[in-house]
């Protein structure tokens, strides 16, 4: 069997607007490179999915589990006093699942993060130091 | 061992936005009264729960089995083009899952839908009418 993940690749605007944090077995894990929102996406790797039923069950079953970690991370790691989950993709054509910590002391609240506002980027090394906390949150990535 | 589902109940801003469609084994399901967007709800019958991971595992893995059957119906239905499956919650605390679906001609693409603009109601019969196919496509609840 040829490996899924070999034939995968992640989408530019996506590769663009985050910094990496690492892969679980199923996906790869991204900071969105914005300070506004503590925000993370989770990318499938596997080539031409764009919904979650796209995939075969038994990886729905692994994403899930995955989105479920990840907001445990976000919600422990931030004090969130809201997750906000969602994969939407409308501009993007590559399965990814938005994980966002909300607070009512928020910019965007009580309104979604999407197309609020241009990202206001991290320093360099801020936003790396961020996603290694994350990675090790998620047990190390 | 009480039932849990006995110790629901619907918050009431949801009750006043939706038509009722049929509970599945964990959620509600609801019709969004909005003819802007075909968009449905579900909610998980259980009290106090405003997060998917506040759900026990068993439960959220019952939930995402449910978001996925909602999916398909929505995507089959009305012929989508585009699913946005999204857990926000920041208005109403009680844990809801959005499942719309998406058309690059639709009124907000290709932003989010959320707060978008004020609902327009279905006419009372086409309202009825509609939740009726949907509960089909579940399987006839």
């Amino acid at each position: 069997m040829t490996d899924p993940a070999a034939a995968f690749s992640l989408h530019p605007q996506l590769a663009a607007d985050t910094i990496p944090v690492g892969d679980l077995l199923l996906s790869r894990v991204l900071l969105m490179n914005n300070t506004r929102f503590p925000w993370i996406l989770l990318v499938p790797r596997r080539p031409a999915i764009r919904e979650t039923i796209d995939l075969a069950e038994p990886e729905q079953a692994i994403l899930w589990r995955e989105i479920s970690a990840a907001s445990v991370v976000m919600r422990d790691l931030f004090r969130a006093e809201k997750l906000n989950v969602c994969a939407i993709g409308n501009m993007v054509p590559q399965l990814h699942v938005h994980v966002v910590a909300r607070f009512a002391t928020d910019e965007a609240w009580p309104k979604p993060v999407f197309g609020f506002a241009p990202a206001l980027p991290y320093a360099e090394t801020a936003g790396r130091e961020l996603a290694r906390r994350i990675a090790a949150g998620l047990g190390g990535l």
